[in-house]
């Protein structure tokens, strides 16, 4: 196996950080690595937030529900999907744009997740440790607040950079054969293959608890799914010029 | 700078390969390194149709706006957002599920994409390319019909994948002060940086046409978005049960 899918095989969430800032220039190199991932029609509809101001950051942490990592981490970053920029500069050699169509919503949400991913294995390859913070969609508009994002731009979610101060076991993924499939959509033996991981992740849950935690995939999911999940996003969005049309 | 940053900065899209296979091992162990990507609350909210059958390969190079090389590549693959699987395991656990929501959507959007983009680093760091094809949503009813899609999964992007057949040069990106902003977003400098990328953007496709194509960024851009970009996905994602509730 090569060293890099070595590296991206052992990833893992890191949540708690050595108090040990990342070097500017390393900062900056991984943010660099992210501009190269691929990018739709060359748009490069994001924008990065790099958070520095501490009080910020303690509101952030506690907006993505109390995940102390986020003001703890050397870094903290919130990828943003960004259509102000790119609708803005074809304006202005005389386009006149059409915004909030759902594709555009599409492609910023992607672009922005293709950017963080470079970013993360950038990271990863210089030894950082890293969490990508969903929760930034908890209460996104007060997010959008603190960070100042105008219309056209949202953020995706939060990424805790640093050096890592634990060292978790990798968490296992579903079977290849689930997720991977020929030709076309063939999942006759999908509950065989996920009451097979149901076992392996209740394995791992007990392993890691030392027996105290009897659950698998499949209870995990079920809170997940059984509430309206961020119910706030379509109207958020909506109101941000991302009216999903 | 390490060698793993190296190769994401040496990224561009490949679109002409080699008459050679990538081996079967090879091809799982890319696949395997994409399901390491972060995945939002352990969902893996995401499948990928391999595409084998000839003639199913040809019908999509059409679809996808007749890119030859999703045809002729060694191997192509659909990136789907997939949120059946997870609801379903919930659901045979005891869940009611709730479905449609627009948070759904964007996890499984960037669940595909993050594990596309390792996958993505895993061929290039075996020597492959690869070419993104975000064509597929050209047409994506008539994708999810040749892949047997069913309802709550939708085809995100393709790719292609093989090995190269061409040497292009790295594409620039905007400055990185541009795309990074330090605790809240500053767009103040934003006309004239892309002005300074528009400069750039100029010479490089004047280099790659020896002088014959006069344009810039912003020129590029404003076809993309003068016109309703694919006006038909969200009808497509309603009628799939992403309802963006």
């Amino acid at each position: 196996m090569n060293p890099i899918i070595e590296l991206q095989k052992s990833h893992r969430s890191i949540r708690k950080f050595k108090d040990q800032k990342i070097p500017r220039d390393l900062f900056e190199e991984l943010i660099r690595a992210g501009q190269c991932a691929a990018t739709s029609n060359h748009v490069q509809a994001y924008s990065i937030i790099h958070v520095v101001n501490p009080e910020n950051r303690q509101k952030l942490s506690e907006l993505a529900g109390g995940q102390a990592h986020v003001a703890a981490a050397s870094d903290f970053l919130v990828f943003c999907a960004d259509m102000k920029r790119s609708t803005e500069a074809a304006e202005r050699v005389g386009a006149e744009v059409v915004r909030g169509m759902t594709e555009q919503l599409l492609v910023a949400s992607i672009d922005a997740a293709l950017m963080a991913q470079n970013v993360a294995i950038a990271a990863e390859s210089e030894g950082l440790g890293l969490c990508y913070v969903g929760g930034i969609r908890n209460n996104p508009a007060d997010v959008a607040e603190v960070l100042k994002l105008p219309d056209h731009v949202y953020p995706v979610f939060g990424m805790s950079l640093g050096y890592p101060d634990q060292n978790p076991e990798v968490k296992p993924r579903l079977p290849l054969e689930t997720i991977l499939k020929e030709d076309y959509y063939d999942d006759s033996r999908d509950e065989e293959q996920v009451a097979g991981f149901d076992a392996t992740m209740n394995r791992y849950y007990s392993e890691r608890t030392g027996g105290n935690k009897d659950t698998n995939w499949s209870e995990q999911l079920k809170p997940l799914f059984t509430t309206k999940l961020r119910p706030h996003m379509r109207d958020f969005l909506t109101k941000r010029g991302f009216e999903m049309k």
